[in-house]
């Protein structure tokens, strides 16, 4: 189950980006789990990882060669997630990147790789070796949609965004990819993003638009520090549009950057697990914006809130409770309102008077429904997206590995 | 569906405290949901309530009345919480007390309401106002068992707990009960609990002890300011056992009030909508705490080991994910390990090379299942229990107000 329909945009390839995806039979025979993406060593790469404790071997592995060395590869492996599996997790991660050296003609730590699957089981890296040499073979520009399918575990459909934009008088591209799946909290199943542009930026200067489009998208179905094991979003400039990223154009690019993450973002939820609803939780006036997203990330991760989401049921009570819990600093409920949608249906510590259960279920009959919350103690908001918590989640969850 | 058999145990009188229940019609004809615990001036009480911003019109008038009076009676109903519904809700659970006082012949702040069940509708008071003398004619020390049925919600059974001990050769009894369901964190439902004892205490005594048996009970089931709108425990010390609480046997009484508290929040937690297990989480080697608590609440609430738990999959993994992305500053997962009943699962930051998949089911197919962490890095220790996330705790929740 999702939410919308399965389109998958157009992707416009990325020149000197280029995709090649394999079945190695990981997890079922004939079904796409390993994906290479190569691109040339002027390319400068940017990445920000889980913060669990317990990283991955993977993580660990790409962490350490992104701060080395100039990246050629990214390797990504479905069906196995590399996690919780001590020092030979780390060999086998090294093990991959050197196998994919040796055959590219590159270094070691010019490899990043990348797993997402069980927790905690060996990473069977001979299959994955066997795979390689077809996987390198694929590469091509136009290979986003097989590697889309090729990073999905959980996942019901690919996740793809793709912008175009003019920066200085050269065509700019922007394109990428995604997998999540989980819902009550997205990020406690493995989240992957990969994006690439044929824009020109320093090393520097890519990271810190990533941040900033992840503060806007990624870490916005998340929880701060709240990660699983093997999160990880990548971000590759190639530099081939001949477009280099400075002052008069940053913004620019940085809004076409937001774009495609949100998209992308908001893609793992419209796919998470069991989910029925797209639930878009605003909150405003809050007095800081750390503050404003406690109230968020409480309401969209309440339980009752989501249960009462997938029946349908404009159980605005279990709103204002989780409003409530957020642990706010004197928060005076005589000022905060909620909106279902349009609808008033809080206000002054109660129901609105104006509230009617009829105006209430016709928002929650829609398969989109935006939860608005004014605090009235300032101007600082923030906007989290989330999903229901449907029978489908817990059937999902409770029949995985098995 | 609840965890293990549903034995109600022989609940002793406690001298001067009184229970009345009847049915009221407040949720469906026939059903006890109006409940009064009566008892004379001379006695002493204290209470916890929510700490939720959003906390209901009873709560507040009940916090209020405590601190201007000498209670005689506390008067609950089920089927509406009296929460979220603003002037109007304090207005009515003011009729309620005044109503009670005028029929006992007291002052309408010695009533303490409480209210449990849907938020955000009007509470009917006129059915509570018929329903009052039926209640308080019903009023005798005998009363517990009704009285546990008479607070239930959506629980599926009464919750008692009662303790005879000898206090300077005197016989004191500690008898309770609970009302509780929910279950991702236990807190969100509205959970109320009733002790009274014929032991003599001072207010202040009573608020500490209280306060003591509370951090080793039923907030060990809940997080820290993250409850319900209408969560409250009470504890009444009617003194006429003759026995007053003192230095020589504080202690005494205090392990006797926790083991009944204890006892009242399993409870809870075996009646958690749609448990089928019953998980104690336990964590030591902590630096402090609030360390080992949050590790704890972190895979006590983790939704994926919930599922896990459900499906009785020894998925080591996701309770070593949960463990990692605590927060805990530094944490070196090499010196984490991690047991499944007496199972060694994980060990080094990876699975414990003594461990079999078949050792792990075994433990996991038990009904009652303890994780046991140690953290490897200090000396402090925390317990808390919870239950599975099953297709049942979707379905109530659901389904709740439909």
């Amino acid at each position: 189950m999702a939410v919308g329909k399965p389109t998958f945009p157009e992707m416009h390839p990325v020149a000197g980006f280029r995709l090649g995806t394999t079945a190695a039979g990981i997890k079922k025979p004939g079904r796409k789990d390993l994906v290479i993406m190569a691109f040339d060593e002027a390319a400068t790469v940017a990445a920000t990882f889980t913060r669990n404790a317990f990283c991955a071997a993977p993580v660990q592995i790409a962490r350490d060669n992104l701060v080395k060395g100039s990246p050629r590869f990214l390797v990504t492996n479905t069906g196995n997630a590399n996690a919780g599996t001590g020092e030979r997790g780390l060999a086998d991660a090294r093990r991959v990147c050197e196998a994919l050296a040796e055959l590219a003609g590159c270094r070691p730590e010019q490899v990043l790789p990348y797993s997402t699957g069980v927790i905690g089981e060996p990473l069977p890296v001979e299959k994955i070796l066997e795979g390689l040499p077809a996987a390198l073979q694929a590469c091509t520009e136009d290979g986003w949609r097989d590697a889309g399918e090729g990073i999905m575990t959980t996942d019901t459909r690919p996740k793809g965004a793709s912008r175009r934009l003019s920066l200085g008088g050269k065509r700019v591209t922007i394109t990428g990819i995604a997998k999540g799946a989980g819902m009550i909290k997205p990020n406690m199943a493995t989240m992957l993003g990969y994006i690439a542009t044929d824009a020109g930026a320093s090393k520097l200067e890519l990271k810190q638009m990533l941040t900033s489009a992840m503060n806007r998208s990624f870490n916005r179905i998340t929880i701060d520090g709240d990660t699983s094991t093997n999160d990880a979003v990548s971000l590759v400039a190639t530099g081939l549009s001949g477009a280099a990223i400075g002052d008069d154009n940053r913004a620019e690019f940085q809004a076409a950057l937001d774009a495609v993450c949100r998209e992308l973002a908001q893609g793992v939820i419209r796919d998470g697990e069991g989910a029925t609803k797209f639930v878009t939780v605003q909150v405003e006036g809050g007095r800081d914006g750390r503050e404003a997203l406690a109230v968020a990330y409480t309401v969209a991760e309440s339980p009752l809130v989501k249960t009462a989401l997938f029946a349908s049921d404009p159980n605005w009570g279990r709103i204002l409770a989780a409003v409530g819990r957020a642990g706010l600093h004197e928060l005076d409920v005589n000022r905060v309102s909620i909106w279902l949608g349009e609808v008033l249906i809080a206000e002054r510590g109660g129901r609105a008077d104006t509230y009617t259960e009829q105006a209430g279920q016709a928002v929650m009959d829609e398969e989109e429904i935006t939860i608005r919350i004014h605090l009235g103690r300032g101007d600082a908001s923030e906007t989290v997206w989330t999903s229901d918590l449907s029978h489908d989640y817990v059937r999902i969850n409770a029949e995985y590995r098995t």
